[in-house]
């Protein structure tokens, strides 16, 4: 049996103390799997002193998480600590150079760096693992890069958040509005004090950017993500998409287009027999269609500490057993610069809500609003009269261009009697 | 960069012809992503002047695929002749022998012989791959031996066969009878001439028997599973089934328990807010439960051309990139050899469909059966009264013991006032 592939873990949260218990706990029978031993030989972490409820005493301390992954007597780098610069880049960057493989869970510092990490981790012939880092345990980056090799995958879309998917999921439970719940979420620990990266669609788009690039072999472009998030979504919202036969879901979208690649992350309305309409809570889904495979769907945790570590290690086992890929699915010089395909190009229906005061012609107005930008009504729906005499008008609108759409929305929030800035949610028939 | 990786393919019926295919036009692309082209040496078929849509008029052919397993310059096998011993088992045995790696499609062979296969693979040093062979192309395999690598997985469930869930679920969208159904499925190809592998659940068994293998690192024992098939399933069971809640899937189910693995295939009645409700038409779905990513769902098309060429793709990518890893798991020496937990142990409730004559006092002698086996009713429905004196009676009853359920049905079964062998249908809340 080869020798014990030696680990040095930066940063011990959660996910560093559950990869450390798991590999601690299971050492044999991780050993049986993957054809020798995996041992931890070198720590990173601020408090050396708290209980992690796993024996560390016998490994080396760092207390600087740049300087272990230089220094440490270690085969692979684990990058634990988070952050899309500073430390964690350094972590990164310096276990390359040392010739050490890296894994890391890091979303926001792969989505801005992922590109030049990977070229300097194929020269120094290391490999660059980062399953955890998208859709939490679900083994998505193996299924698109190994499962899927055969395939020229054309399309993936996804629920890549979990904090978002429980605050829609839980808005549709209880009929309560966004703050409410987000308050909610954040005392229950499943949303961050500050949580903007989740809410604001950041966190998808990093994740999305990723999954691009592994998917249509293209150099990893976060800044070509058109990024939506869930604050303006209303709890009229998820009623009337429940009463017109949709769930809304936050979703990232990309697609290879003859004209390049589009990426969106924004809230969708899908229909109720779509395979992502049923996942809810905290659930991650990833639907990809590959030409030969055809349409499939993977759904899992997507956060946490158990299903984060789960995937840290299923790429420590690739590394054991020294499978090491292209970071990308092939290699970074070969990654495609495709243009960037903007949101004015989709087409598709989609979900508009108005406040409007409540008297004659407000109708009549939306209507011409929209006719003069050749956007066609599907249909219209208005519910009760408001004592303080503005009511919500919804009306979905056929297949028609995201330009035109837009243009329309600024003609209708101009009018005197639409009283709040229009709520739109595109219509996903995926 | 190394050597090209050399391809015997012995069968060249669709799945073989989809593999030459993928291969041969997408040479540059899979080269890229496996750091090597993959290049078919040679090729045995029946009939060598049949337009496959692919060149191969500079392979090598060979008459007899047993021959060419040990006499073609090849690196790798594709075995895609089928069958469970015979032609195809020699091409397997022989090509290891011979120190090839061995790539199949065939859950029938490695249900009845994976075990030993498995065993001189490893000893030979040599890959056997079969993703191709459970679940079509979805990546199932992998993500048990590689995606869930720090897991202990104790449960795993999926619909496991496409013609059984077309079928079931074409029953309800028509209301058509199970025969009527079967015959359209003949005829459009969703089923086979001789459809008992298929609705009689031991295809469904042969691929659970290998999932069971892979997740418990027990041996495979297919003789191990209790398999009931669809052929008693009734448009009024589809639609009682829908009445109460519930859909009609035939399932494949493996626990590991304290007392051994638990294996059986069979029709259940599932929630319809379970994941796998929604999974309809030809498409398989996999759920696994481990302890550290929790439930995960892989779900896509479970058979034909393209998914099964996409998953022998995968199989032979990852020979292309050295990684050979124990066949179900950990080295075939230290799989387990656990007990058989029976049928008899299931705990849960129940769906009894009965036929009987139209008269006072069958619902009583009914109910003192069960109360005479300690079975509790939870809901009794009876719709309609028939011409011709007969009538269905649906009982749901609360959890039971399988053996007590067994003993109740059979003291039914013995009453004058039932006319058909009840239908019994087992509730699973997954």
């Amino acid at each position: 049996m080869t020798a014990p592939l030696r680990i040095a873990i930066a940063g011990l949260g959660t996910v560093g103390a559950a990869v450390a218990d798991i590999l601690s706990s299971r050492r044999e029978l991780i050993a049986a799997r993957c054809g020798r031993a995996v041992d931890i030989v070198a720590v990173s972490a601020r408090d050396r002193n708290r209980d992690r409820g796993v024996d560390l005493s016998a490994v080396d301390w760092f207390d600087d998480a740049g300087v272990m992954a230089t220094a440490a007597d270690a085969d692979v780098v684990l990058e634990l600590i988070g952050g899309e610069d500073g430390i964690a880049k350094a972590v990164c960057e310096n276990a390359i150079a040392a010739g050490r493989h890296v894994v890391t869970a890091n979303k926001a510092l792969l989505a801005m760096h992922g590109l030049a990490l990977a070229v300097k981790a194929e020269a120094a012939a290391v490999g660059l693992g980062y399953e955890a880092s998208v859709a939490g345990g679900i083994p998505v980056i193996k299924a698109l890069r190994e499962g899927f090799v055969g395939n020229r995958v054309s399309s993936i879309h996804g629920i890549l958040n979990g904090t978002c998917n429980y605050i829609l999921t839980t808005m549709r439970e209880t009929g309560r509005a966004f703050d409410d719940v987000l308050a909610e979420a954040q005392a229950l620990g499943y949303a961050e004090a500050d949580p903007t990266f989740d809410i604001d669609g950041i966190d998808a788009a990093h994740k999305l950017a990723l999954l691009a690039s592994v998917a249509f072999g293209c150099e990893v472009d976060f800044a070509g993500v058109h990024v939506e998030g869930i604050r303006h979504i209303s709890a009229d919202d998820i009623a009337f998409a429940e009463e017109l036969g949709y769930r809304i879901k936050l979703l990232g979208i990309a697609n290879e287009t003859p004209d390049g690649i589009e990426q969106r992350v924004h809230p969708c309305m899908v229909p109720m027999d779509a395979p992502l309409a049923h996942v809810e809570g905290v659930f991650n889904a990833v639907v990809a269609d590959g030409d030969a495979v055809g349409t499939s769907v993977l759904q899992g945790r997507g956060a946490g500490a158990g299903p984060t570590a789960s995937a840290v290690i299923s790429d420590i086992a690739d590394i054991a057993r020294g499978a090491i890929l292209p970071v990308f699915s092939v290699p970074a010089s070969q990654l495609s610069k495709p243009a960037r395909v903007s949101i004015e190009n989709r087409r598709g229906p989609y979900y508009v809500r108005l406040t409007v005061l409540d008297r004659p012609g407000v109708i009549a107005d939306v209507s011409a609003a929209l006719r003069d930008e050749e956007v066609s009504v599907e249909a219209l729906l208005q519910r009760g009269r408001s004592a303080e005499g503005s009511v919500p008008v919804v009306l979905t609108l056929h297949e028609t261009g995201e330009a035109a759409m837009q243009r329309a929305l600024t003609r209708i929030a101009a009018l005197d009697t639409v009283v709040e800035t229009p709520c739109m949610i595109r219509i996903e028939h995926l």
